[in-house]
């Protein structure tokens, strides 16, 4: 899934290029990029699909050469991941109803990937003998308000498969004292918005659970991968439901499991997680980009195009980000008004 | 005189685009052409020399289009401003030998051009009937360390014009304390690098106190104008004495007077003097750019090309600038470093 805008790192981050275009951590390698590499072990590159935006399609085909043109999927409008992950689910399943799929958001930090590759695997040798939708649960490393929760059952794990549990629920972003009580709790993960199921099960369950969305994938079955598919798309993707597959599916089935995890996984959905999870100076700088100089200045984060000389002197706690025609500096406090401030 | 590089001002000022080029004020004119404007009820355009570094002489005839392009002298190198003047005054004496001139940097900032011409016009009509250099000196508002100060002689005015009064002497940039005790009499003044003079007193005085650059200037008269000009130029230029006007003729010569003034001037030297002088938001804060955005940040100064959006949130007392691919964030306090930063 590589449809999002990334509002919430503006200035790095614009509708233009939004984040999972974008070498965020100043490895050489957008988000993007970083995604399918953690992938190349475990699926063969000529089976991975894109679901996008359509003027983020030429930007996919560039920075994924080593993925099928065809199998960028370009959505007209923004309807949420329920109407995104029932199209590629029917999409794919026209071209092998027995396919097993994993869903995943493009923008994401993982930092073992061996043990990414594992747990998927794990998950896949699962789903492809079951019914189940699975879904990858982060061990909390604090009380995170900025992700949903998964509260698991994990009394008794699945007689197939010893790494995998039952869901009791799915919480919504809680606020603070209520985060705090869930981390304490040896059953509570992080949602990382990861899924894993055969294509025939995600079919199956928008059938039950969505037969709006389900009547319109299912209908054009005769034209996916024709001429007339992008067409016919643009007319029947707007009049899907603006729904998160959280609530149209994985709330409502019944076989939902979760694979308990920690890979060092990160949404990286604010500059502070950034942060946390890039190598920092001897200040506790974030300093991305080829040519940065900091004096007297801590615990900032600077990101920036990489032909850009830049020296901060005196700043403690700053986010400072630029690209061509966009400068911004704020306190990490205060990056919540990053889209405040983007509007500006 | 147009040759100074602005070191001082990175990164809005470097080497390639020094502070004379840029529009500093966010006026749309650059202090270059804010200066010619002032002289425009002076002297016809036609008149007007500017002495630049060789590098410079396409952008001064870019911004100055009003004036002759043989009129734009060029520099193969610095030699601070007594060969520059010499320059200009053998060239000018070949021209005509009975002209009066005032020589004038190209950056300075001047609030009052009505009483800056009505000084400048008191001073060339003395110039035009006696054997003397006038200076001008500013009334000093503040113990200035970053000015040298002209020490006068106030008992008895010039009989000719009662503006004018002799110079005891040129003084050195002060520490502090001698500054506070020099604003605290009335005859000190700031030296603002003004100088006006007849030609003729300009080169006799060159004759006597340095021998050796009229030697070199005299003996170009018959090329000057003509296509071996250039050539000769930065054969001799290079072998001049690196000098100040100052040091050169100013306190040596005997007929030397100054005028005291008042009109609102800066060299704006320093970030600190272009706050001061500029246009300031109820904040304190000044802004130079056409999309600047301030939020709870107060006392600074934004400099940006038009083009930029900047948003600056929780600052107080910072220089911030950019160009193209250079950006300075820092404390104002600490602005006698930016040579440092822009050498990191």
């Amino acid at each position: 899934m590589a449809g999002g805008v990334g509002s919430r790192f503006w200035p790095m981050s614009t509708t233009e290029n939004p984040k999972q275009f974008i070498d965020v951590l100043g490895v050489g390698r957008s988000m993007l990029q970083l995604t399918l590499d953690r992938f190349k072990e475990v699926v063969p590159m000529e089976n991975v699909w894109v679901v996008t935006s359509e003027k983020y399609g030429k930007m996919v085909a560039e920075q994924l050469p080593e993925i099928p043109v065809n199998h960028i999927l370009l959505e007209p409008c923004r309807r949420n991941t329920a109407p995104c992950v029932a199209y590629v689910a029917w999409r794919i399943k026209k071209e092998n109803p027995k396919a097993n799929i994993v869903v995943a958001p493009s923008d994401h930090l993982v930092l073992n990937g061996k043990e990414f590759e594992r747990v998927i695997n794990n998950t896949l040798s699962f789903t492809a003998e079951t019914d189940a939708i699975v879904t990858l649960g982060m061990k909390p490393t604090r009380p995170e308000t900025g992700y949903g929760y998964i509260e698991a059952d994990l009394s008794t794990p699945s007689a197939r498969n010893k790494e995998l549990f039952r869901v009791d629920s799915f919480r919504e972003k809680p606020d603070l004292s209520t985060a705090q009580r869930y981390i304490k709790k040896p059953n509570y993960f992080w949602n990382a918005g990861i899924f894993v199921g055969s294509v025939s099960t995600f079919v199956n369950a928008f059938r039950i659970y969505q037969p709006e969305i389900s009547q319109r994938f299912e209908n054009l079955l005769p034209i996916y991968g024709t001429d007339q598919e992008q067409e016919m798309i643009n007319k029947v993707y707007p009049e899907c439901e603006n729904i998160s597959i959280d609530y149209a599916i994985m709330e409502k089935a019944e076989e939902i499991f979760v694979q308990p995890a920690d890979f060092g996984w990160s949404d990286l959905g604010t500059w502070g997680s950034l942060h946390e999870n890039s190598k920092k100076d001897i200040y506790n700088n974030v300093l991305i980009g080829e040519n940065i100089h900091m004096f007297e200045s801590t615990n900032c984060v600077v990101h920036t195009t990489q032909e850009k000389k830049v020296v901060v002197q005196g700043l403690d706690g700053y986010i400072i980000a630029e690209n061509d025609d966009k400068l911004l500096i704020c306190k990490f406090t205060e990056e919540q008004r990053i889209r405040q401030f983007s509007e500006a």
